[in-house]
């Protein structure tokens, strides 16, 4: 179901079809968020704890984090082995999960890491493509006249695919890592032309820029093509920056740490949920979406996989959304 | 001379002398703000270029930092060695230094050191304690009455004895460093008991209280005595916390970094020349001190030692300060 927006969405919200957007095709619920990615399942270790392939992957994390501010439709591929469960629990969650191709005789998708206990150091311990290696995103019919597009972490020439399948999106962001930045640059070089933002971390925008100072590292990707670029610091926050927008936020104070994985993209499914819910990218709804971001990822890390953040409400969000701007208000 | 107070200023400015305030001594004109501590000539080498013997010191940065805002009384020691140029440097900042005791058959305190490329470590080359061994501080009169008290990095007993001098103190903030967790503990202890704040970096955090999580740390030095604590992450930013408390922000985004030294000395001065300045220290002139210790530690690192914020006004201060809160506000 499609969640009420409330007074946390600063400006816009309740113009959700405001004279910007195109009128809803009649006969058919368009979706307003779209995210195109992978669904996995994941094997992680912490200094305290392990679970043994939980669910996990770029784009299922997003869709879960955005799912209380919008119904995001989900683009994936999965193999036979996919529970059952795994995909009610989506459906419950409020996602569509009719772009999620099964391909029954493959293997989904799966990937092993672990963590050192400083947080920030991760090994990866496999990577097990299987249905991935050929994915080519198929979107729904209903999906194609979507207005907010994702495109979580995948080749750049995947991403590119998905995107095309979106008649005109108003507001695209991509992410990004280092693989592609090293393997696949002219593909992401082309993508970045197509896109209104890249979500990446401090040590991504380093390797695509070659800047180490974070500021002139965000300056150059905007002259890749963005017009605005999401920097995450992980523990240390993040910053937004485009033509005449600077916003910059601490993370949100958690002090039990369980499981950083998938955080930057339930950071991207807050971000681009609270958007589409507020139906508009103006400075004032991007600002605030970095807090909403930041509240989903905050969740995210205090469990292993979807643990956390699965349960929680739009009053949780809103909750801990108002406790942010409390920290974060002069 | 005084600087006037404007409206970057919140809430109380122009309350100086407010009611809550000891009416000022007949015949003298009282310090509002006086700092503790060390003054040196230090030799630091970065990656690009390097300093010998330049003016440094954590009473000194902090006073320089603090002049915009009041007239900060100076109390610190220094050998026959320093510089009559120094000394009528800083007199013309603006800064009392009535309580700089001259050692003529002494030298003054000589720190040397080097930092990385990625600024984070640093490399103590040596330390001259000289004059600074035997250093006991005496506060000229005129300074005993003084409602602000900054106890810059120096062994904690003379911490102590520099508090003692001050009749009745309204707000005191201590800072540390690692050498006196390990060697002063009791001492330190004593100090916690009998001040309003602790500032200290996020290492001295953790090394202060055992929690690697800086939330946790910050509440437990609460539990030492402290009121409310500043923690300051260097490039990620800082936050206050106390009871009913809890403020972050990130780093002023510089993108040209000269050289570190004395970048939290200048924030401490930013912070309590803007509490001074405000005659209060409310929650939110607290919030806004964040602010302004953020500006001032900008401006520090942009030059070696106060090379670069001992030329800005309070105009440059301001103007620095609008920025920030533009990057920081929702």
């Amino acid at each position: 179901m499609f969640q009420s927006v409330d007074s946390c969405l600063p400006s816009l919200a309740g113009e959700l079809f405001d004279s910007h957007l195109r009128p809803a095709a009649a006969g058919s619920i368009p979706m307003s968020l779209v995210v195109i990615g992978t669904l996995a399942y994941d094997s992680v270790e912490t200094v305290h704890d392990r679970r043994e392939d939980a669910l996990g992957g770029s784009a299922m994390y997003f869709a879960v984090a955005a799912a209380p501010y919008v119904r995001p439709g989900l683009v994936g591929v999965v193999g036979g082995d996919w529970n059952s469960s795994d995909m009610e629990m989506l459906k419950e969650r409020g996602v569509d999960v009719s772009g999620v191709e099964v391909i029954e005789e493959g293997e989904t998708f799966r990937w092993g890491g672990r963590y050192e206990p400083d947080w920030n150091t991760r090994h990866t311990t496999y990577t097990d493509l299987n249905v991935l290696e050929h994915f080519e995103p198929k979107l729904p019919d209903e999906y194609r006249s979507s207005d907010f597009v994702f495109l979580a972490n995948a080749h750049p020439a995947v991403q590119m695919q998905g995107l095309a399948q979106v008649e005109a999106p108003r507001f695209t962001v991509a992410d990004t890592m280092n693989l592609w930045i090293e393997i696949a640059r002219p593909d992401l070089d082309a993508l970045l032309t197509k896109v209104d933002g890249l979500i990446l971390n401090d040590e991504e925008a380093r390797m695509l820029t070659g800047e180490n100072n974070l500021i002139r590292a965000a300056r150059k990707v905007l002259e890749l093509g963005p017009k605005v670029v999401i920097l995450k610091k992980g523990e240390h926050g993040a910053f937004i920056m485009g033509e005449g927008l600077h916003f910059s936020l601490p993370a949100y104070p958690v002090t039990d740490v369980i499981d950083p994985t998938g955080a930057g993209d339930c950071f991207a499914g807050g971000f681009m949920g609270s958007i589409a819910a507020a139906g508009d990218a103006s400075p004032a709804v991007l600002r605030a979406a970095m807090l909403h971001g930041t509240v989903a990822a905050s969740y995210c890390v205090q469990g292993f996989s979807v643990e956390d953040i699965g349960k929680r409400s739009r009053d949780d969000y809103d909750e801990r959304f108002r406790e942010l701007v409390s920290i974060v208000t002069l």
